[in-house]
């Protein structure tokens, strides 16, 4: 086991009706902004919910944070935070909206341009304090100190992280999702599914726990995934469903082992290219990645076959290309394809994506950085 | 799963080296009392290497702190801190002195009798700060808020719980364990284990990752704690059993599911009566206890038949009867003795143990609180 250091104080407050003890975890007397996307949770009454549990509070609104939240629109909430004098920011969505408000949390104290969070790792002191009414499982963002933050003017899709970026506190009430449209669940559940192998599909590390941690995951996201799509008002399976994608990211199972994360870094810049959802591109690269790197991830990918797909027959190749194979199923089984065609794009493509990697410096990708350049394009070409 | 909250705002520094990084934890110019138990960590260097790691700290010492620390002993550090304006506390040992610390950073500030906190559930407002320096993985001290204080004057064996006695920070350096004797590894091991069963052998709640969780923690304690007998040097086994037993109690287990800790009640009086070590007082209860709660706990029993140890023929009254022979065996196979007569301890002890448990109210125990007096009778008969 590599040495680690753990600290995650999120609170979380999860089931059914917890929204109303939020008042009680926001500091009296504080200014509250309510930042969330488009509207959804507005038709589904979720906002209301939250505005009265707010009653006793100053609340200020902002909507139209967009999936892959974009700078620009964030910029518009911070100048509206600071006008205000806004000392308590309430996220209420998905992964979007929580990413984009841990942005505007750390913004509106910032005395630079803060493009150069995001650009340039610029050091963050303090954010203003946050929590979060979750109402999509994917991300993990409600109990994690990260987030990705997009700009349409240069196509750019960067990261930050900082310790003063957890949420003070992380509403999950399972009954939320409900209504969520498909396509919104089968993501999460790629999401999810891909935030577990980027921390488990690398190399032994003689972290038992960890290991069993993240395969009892990515066996929950099997078993849970297709019911959630099949039986979309099932309590207990949403209720699975929703911490699972949670304890996917909040750095429990990646504390001491080696991470990868270059799907994550070449599906970025799908998106910021081409549009696709986040985990379409999860979807489209992983069975690749896993192709690629089949050497270097060999011993954990035998493992990977044995416990999660209980493959124990064959010779060790044809078990590895089983498990891809089984792992392409599954996403293509929630409806996300994963191909590169499937979405319409051609190996014509492939140039740009990987002008974006160079322009952003990823060209030592993987747990052991030797995912360069021309192997990250044998990926792209991989998911043709 | 249940609605639960969850937070853990305590910092883990895990891994060889990690004591020197302790000074950045705690407050610049802070008042510092090392508390530690009867000489270990002075003979092993741990101390010394503690101290080191304070020396730009006023340090203060309190040495003695017994295994199931007494509040006698601990009034003594309580008026030592209160005498010298302790404002941070170092606790340097295993769940004992980590309990027993926790004791005293509640009761330095509180304005009442001590006592209270133990014996009525006195409301605790404030706690001095504190952090840890473990050296025996077993209790889970290190990662949690509640603690366990016996008093010698009465027999009595109480817990008390806050959400302000959470370490600060806790070091986990598992080769400072090489040195433990054998049986306070094996203590440590059915400690973990037992945890982890009160949270897990219950009744199903549609909990699905806190089932594979605890079962991960169990099946790692299975493969690793013969191993940490066998290999006491060998760090990827210390690590894995270190970290294991600090999440088999930091409240994610338990997270949303029911709890019984009812071998641990029974436990705690035959601790107080007869000084069993607290780990041989679960050896020998568990596989009772299973024995009377086989109804109620009988969904469960047979997944921990099938997933832990795989046993998948015969009737399901067979596997159980297995499932828990193999438990009552793998502690025998630790050197831990699973029958009261084991200890000199014969069936006329029972009715003062009975006498206990209705003394402090442990009259209707279990997940169902159905564990009468009678029942727990039958618990202690069936463990002779």
């Amino acid at each position: 086991m590599q040495n680690f250091t753990l600290h995650n104080p999120t609170r979380i407050l999860f089931g059914q009706g917890r929204i109303a003890d939020i008042s009680r975890e926001i500091p009296t007397g504080a200014r509250v902004l309510v930042t969330y996307g488009g509207g959804s949770v507005v038709k589904t009454g979720t906002l209301a919910e939250v505005k009265s549990a707010l009653k006793d509070f100053t609340v200020f609104e902002f909507a139209g944070i967009e999936p892959n939240p974009t700078y620009e629109t964030l910029m518009q909430a911070i100048e509206l935070a600071r006008r205000e004098q806004i000392d308590f920011l309430l996220a209420v969505g998905g992964g979007s909206v929580i990413d984009g408000t841990k942005f505007i949390a750390a913004a509106i104290p910032f005395s630079g341009d803060p493009w150069d969070i995001l650009a340039k790792g610029a050091a963050i002191e303090r954010a203003i304090p946050f929590g979060s009414v979750l109402t999509l499982p994917a991300t993990g963002s409600e109990m994690n100190n990260f987030a990705v933050v997009s700009r349409r003017a240069s196509s750019d899709k960067l990261a930050f992280s900082s310790p003063v970026v957890f949420p003070l506190f992380s509403v999950l009430d399972p009954s939320k999702t409900f209504t969520l449209p498909p396509r919104q669940v089968a993501n999460g559940v790629v999401d999810a599914f891909v935030h577990v192998t980027e921390q488990y599909l690398t190399y032994p590390a003689d972290a038992k726990v960890q290991d069993r941690f993240a395969e009892g995951l990515l066996l929950t996201l099997i078993e849970e995934g297709p019911r959630a799509l099949q039986e979309p008002e099932n309590y207990a399976v949403r209720a699975n469903l929703m911490w699972t994608a949670t304890l996917a990211l909040n750095g429990l199972i990646g504390a001491g082992v080696p991470q990868d994360w270059a799907t994550h870094m070449l599906g970025h810049e799908l998106t910021a290219l081409h549009g696709l959802d986040h985990a379409q591109t999860l979807a489209v690269l992983l069975p690749a990645m896993l192709q690629v790197c089949r050497e270097e991830k060999r011993e954990k990918l035998l493992q990977y076959a044995d416990r999660i797909w209980g493959l124990r027959e064959g010779n060790a190749e044809a078990r590895i290309n089983q498990a891809i194979e089984h792992t392409r199923q599954f996403f293509e089984s929630l409806q996300v394809p994963t191909r590169l065609s499937d979405y319409g794009i051609g190996t014509e493509a492939i140039s740009a994506l990987m002008a974006q990697l160079e322009r952003h410096g990823m060209v030592a990708l993987g747990e052991h950085q030797d995912l360069d350049i021309a192997r990250s394009q044998q990926v792209y070409e991989m998911a043709a």
